[in-house]
């Protein structure tokens, strides 16, 4: 196999799509704030109607709103209050007309009372008496039971990545366990002889291997469950251990550098060699990571990436993370994207899409996107990277002062 | 202590700002995979140099460029082939003019050659006798020793956010172990009699406690290490002894609910009575969010938040989570903000910041930001909403269809 079967990009993801389609989801049940990040393995209801009282939302007296009726400061409505509303206790209490109940914020309404009148808005004169200076209105100050959650509300839709404020529906809702996808488990390989592991010094001709570290990085940003495991030897032999190992204890497997002259032969062979439907396909019409080679083996996907950082990550970004986001039953609806008013004429080839790293500088309320350029070895280019662009096939290029979207976006704060 | 000494959110900012300067960070060392996501402790240069060797970017033949001038694939240049590049081992190769060396991708430059011909571009004749059939410029498929990275190179700056892209500069240049600031941890206590915990089932009256769970999963999607304390019994004993516990054990104490008249005085009395300063402010010219109490003990800051869903989420967003940030020593350049055009008309009040939780839909190339109304003690507000908008004291309001910021945009992977 060689570039001239390059196929394009919109082919290769239905290639991949297409491959997962069948990938089963394993799920797990965790304990409500462990849930925070997971995908949601099902639609969550509520069970419950929220709030399950018709309640005060403010420290005042519980009213009948139509016995406040022209109340003002000059007019004021006269009230007897016969009772008191604890938080967090029930109440009995049922207004007859002329009648208020004191209630504190949250506080449960009584009985025929449809309204709190802030303790500003009243003047007791003594423990009986109180004077209302204020009209209240039906439903004033009060939420009402089910104001906020039906019952059978979709909380969190199936597919849904749980945030801080799903967390907070629902724990309102008393659900303390979620039911969410297992966290997808990658083999990250790296392959080279020039290479060696942190921890090593290299000799003359050698580099620390980069690929694993940064690939596995970006997979655990992403919420996967990433595991390097190692440098493989440049032979026919390593790469079947190393891809038999892969897809025997993972759900995917990445392995960048083997697409390479010399060394990418081995991963199509290996791939080949381990099972169906082994390699399908080998060459991407995109810049940078046109060797990439993607195969399958007994429904485990494997990602032959570049060697060089740039070319492997921008593969990663733009096929290998959307890829893994679906295997991980995500539903993803739309990648928040940035624009950005772009710095420079960029030139791109109509046959291929472009992926260009670009620095986001924030400057009088818009972003500005400069293109980072540079040799594709160069590891740097992606360590000033906040975002990318793409241009896509069919398109000679962007032009200085073009407004571009710009997305996977660096801004990532869990850990 | 009252409202009527509300603050501005500035003044607030400033108390606040104020109060943490003194705060010592401490450090710890991690292996570099397990620094991401987490802030560097201090500046990180490089100590070597990258490449540490010129190498080739492609397979092919190095050269020295100036016996290919003029060389084309009618007028070929002749070499003699002297020897191979291995990968990752040294060469001691050094070219005469008319020589040329095999060398593989990441291969080391021979002495005297300054470019690679590609293996596309030659033909090899036998064993030794190649036709170079292209011009080659110098430099041409290279990467000069130090072209990447020099020595004593900033790579990641002090107080910046680890993120994948570090972790392969990181690598590349060798570096293994990475000084960071520990994770704050912070204790999440909510209070209120009319509130149970998830697993326990609520009496007519009594709620589930939400913000606990929301606000703690607000602060691990930010990356701080929050704990939740449980539910704080409506006594001035308990509040002393839960914040107490909290500023013995904590860098940072929230303690929701007790904000509201009646339990408020409970956390302004024990915020004071556990030393100095004690309470800094109490009541917030924003909206939601005006109950807010603020004080500091022993230099752990205590964040008193209202009792509601959103309002507490809402200057947790504004107010606690950047302080923390600080605390963290995280050097916060620019959050990443979107444009968005608002859905409708929003009032507000010249005396105040408002902030408004917006859901965000993207139509056409632009984002719309669809204001999220209703009454403040409703948790299904904060649920829909995917970032907020802030409209600050002095206007009266936003417009249909002007363009807002949506900041604080929920859209958070790692976990």
């Amino acid at each position: 196999m060689d570039f001239f079967q390059c196929i394009s990009l919109k082919e290769a993801q239905r290639l991949i799509e297409n491959e997962l389609l069948n990938h089963k989801i394993e799920q797990e049940i965790l304990a409500l704030p462990a849930s925070l990040g997971r995908i949601a393995a099902c639609d969550i209801q509520s069970t419950v109607v929220l709030p399950s009282f018709s309640r005060s939302t403010v420290d005042g007296f519980a009213v009948r709103s139509s016995d406040t009726f022209a109340a003002s400061e000059t007019s004021p409505a006269m009230f007897t209050i016969v009772g008191e509303v604890c938080m967090g206790k029930s109440t009995a209490l049922k207004l007859l007309p002329g009648e208020a109940v004191h209630i504190p914020t949250g506080g449960m309404l009584p009985q025929n009372a449809d309204a709190v009148v802030m303790i500003e808005y009243t003047e007791q004169m003594d423990e009986t008496m109180l004077m209302v200076l204020h009209a209240a209105t039906p439903k004033e100050n009060v939420v009402w039971r089910g104001e906020d959650v039906q019952a059978k509300q979709l909380l969190v839709e199936k597919g849904q990545q749980i945030a801080s404020r799903h967390i907070g529906i629902l724990a309102a809702c008393g659900i303390g366990q979620v039911a969410v996808n297992k966290k997808l488990r990658v083999a990250v390989f790296s392959t080279g002889d020039e290479l060696v592991d942190l921890g090593q010094k290299p000799e003359a001709g050698q580099l620390w291997d980069t690929n694993s570290y940064v690939l596995a990085a970006m997979l655990e940003e992403q919420g996967f469950c990433a595991v390097r495991m190692g440098i493989v030897e440049d032979t026919q032999t390593a790469f079947l251990a190393a891809l038999q190992k892969g897809i025997e204890g993972f759900q995917a497997v990445l392995i960048s550098g083997g697409s390479s002259v010399g060394v990418r032969d081995h991963t199509v062979n290996a791939v080949n060699a381990l099972g169906k439907p082994g390699v399908l396909f080998h060459g991407l019409m995109i810049k940078p990571g046109k060797p990439m080679i993607f195969g399958s083996v007994n429904a485990v996907p494997i990602f032959g990436l570049p060697g060089h950082p740039v070319a492997a990550c921008t593969v990663c970004k733009a096929l290998v993370l959307p890829a893994l986001a679906r295997m991980s039953g995500e539903n993803v609806s739309h990648e928040i994207t940035i624009k950005a008013k772009l710095m420079r004429n960029i030139a791109s080839s109509v046959s291929r899409d472009d992926f260009i790293q670009v620095k986001l500088v924030y400057q009088e309320g818009e972003y500005q996107a400069i293109p980072i350029l540079g040799k594709s070895g160069l590891i740097r280019l992606l360590a000033e990277a906040d975002g990318m662009i793409q241009i896509p096939a069919g398109k000679t290029g962007c032009s200085e002062g073009e407004i571009v979207e710009v997305f996977h976006i660096h801004q990532i704060k869990r850990v």
